[in-house]
């Protein structure tokens, strides 16, 4: 057997990650324990969540300590095991960290059921952002039919996918993406009712145009001048549903700042910030629920699936935050 | 019968208003039609809402017409009625408009019942001010038992009662006010848990010390620093109730900012506006319960009650942005 691949956390980034936050080394391939089983990744997905992850501070889970494994998300396969419901060959994912091989007790894994979606969907549509956008847009967002949903970080992992969802419950979802490129794709290919391209448009002139009923929902991903944009049009008793600030995490200026309180007031909004984690419990429920729409061709899961193994990870992992991705970002090892 | 005392907005102001933005004047007194009384204020309420209410755009009302008797609530006599459900000399209580006399159709009025409460108290724990923090608070801030309440503008008409049914539901209550007497005044004579004085202490700090497990409910009056500061240290799954925003109405520059967007993300907050009449329908339970621990002693009210007649009513209504104030503010005609 090879050696394991392993990142790991060196330093805090003040600002955006780099190849000198993390250590990437090879370690001995760890054994399974009784109740354990070794997986290998085939796909490590890259997640707007992880510069929140090593960012020190009080935050919703624990920050990834110096030293150790990177936090993360990634599918394989099962080469060893002692867990009596995991056998040799079976696809996985879960939450094993940045490395190629992992030791897990089953906790934070499913299995990957390859006959639904590709394995690398499994950190994707079926995995975290699949359940972020499930949760968000129908408990917290509230989402019901004729609403208008607007979306920011339209092209993403999980903006796509909000837009998706909100067709197939019978709202109107209007996108918002970097550039044309984006904004087609997310009116051609998956359908949204209109998307507005920030790098471009007057983001407040399009949505009063393409919102002519107002906003019922917002679901953030990106915060800053956006969101003022926004609120600035939503709806009585809208709903603002945060799930990311991918506009302020690598600030070292003063963050980007929220303007348009009186929005909140006035219309009274419910702005609820959420993680997916909180809705763990209905995790089995979502899942049924995204898989048939995936079967059924009504959602659509679009992979920006990158090369050059774990060495690449800082590098990659940047492209989230600067535009430069299309679709769900994973690393194939 | 002497002559009808009007105020009626002559223009809307761009920071503060002032004299010169209504038209203080006397006209015929109206006379009630069928289905109608006519009433006398002996006291008309000053509200933070007004400014609001005469600023121009989009709000949860229609702003107030140039040339329209400015809106208000009122507590008087009727003194005439063609309306079934009212005698001559009934003590009545509305949003009968800033003005002497005025008709009603009964319509946004309830009969003041002044064994509860003195009259002037319709207009205030007993009028918009109490139901305001009734619903806010329980509604919106869902306060359990335990729970840690901090309020801001706490010696005010609302803050005030939104401390002492904290208490009453048997959360933890924390006061923001301004100067020494007013934190003394919600300590010593309201029972709140503690109060930070905005203008001399850090508040940030203080809240660090009074709220060790952190903040279940924010009760915000007023927007601008003091809500960065709280947000900053809110507890997983808070609740923010947003009543008012009294540091953004008179602003000419750019308005405060909420930097702390961070907070809601990461603590999963709840941010939600609203404004009393959305609970207009539950009215009724509220006024029992206020009333009830008003007469049990547990629910006090304190006015402040201002001389001067209508003609002092822009120079008075300031005193709420420049918290010059000291409980509920009222102008006795």
């Amino acid at each position: 057997m090879t050696e394991n691949r392993v990142v790991r956390l060196k330093s805090r980034p003040a600002t955006m990650a780099s190849r000198e936050n993390f250590d990437i080394v090879d370690e001995p391939v760890p054994e399974p324990g009784e109740g354990e089983f070794l997986m290998r990744a085939d796909y490590v997905s890259l997640d707007p969540a992880m510069r929140g992850w090593i960012a020190p501070g009080r935050s919703y889970v624990p920050p990834v300590e110096i030293g150790a494994v990177m936090r993360g998300f990634s599918a394989g396969h099962v080469v060893k095991s002692n867990h009596p419901d995991y056998r040799e060959g079976d696809a996985v994912a879960g939450l094993f960290g940045v490395q190629r091989y992992a030791v897990s007790d089953g906790e934070r894994a499913v299995r990957a059921d390859t006959s639904l979606a590709p394995l690398e969907a499994w950190i994707g549509g079926l995995g975290m952002p699949g359940l972020t956008a499930y949760f968000g847009l129908l408990e917290v967002g509230a989402v019901k039919e004729g609403d208008t949903v607007v979306v920011s970080a339209a092209s993403g992992a999980v903006g796509s996918l909000v837009g998706q969802i909100a067709k197939i419950k019978g709202a109107r979802a209007i996108g918002i993406a970097g550039g044309g490129e984006k904004c087609r794709y997310i009116v051609d290919e998956l359908g949204f009712d209109g998307a507005i391209d920030y790098k471009a448009q007057d983001v407040s002139e399009e949505l009063k145009r393409l919102c002519p009923d107002r906003i019922d929902v917002y679901f953030e991903n990106v915060g800053g001048d956006i969101m003022n944009a926004v609120l600035g049009h939503m709806n009585t008793f809208g709903r603002v549903a945060v799930c990311g600030l991918i506009a302020h995490y690598n600030a070292t200026e003063p963050p980007p700042r929220l303007t348009n309180l009186r929005s909140i007031l006035v219309n009274r909004l419910n702005v609820r910030g959420f993680i997916v984690f909180d809705f763990a419990e209905r995790n089995a429920e979502a899942l049924t629920a995204l898989a048939a729409w995936h079967s059924e061709g009504r959602l659509k899961f679009r992979q920006d699936v990158r090369e050059g193994g774990l060495d690449a990870f800082p590098d990659v992992l940047n492209l989230l935050y600067t535009g430069g991705n299309f679709g769900k970002l994973v690393l194939k090892l």
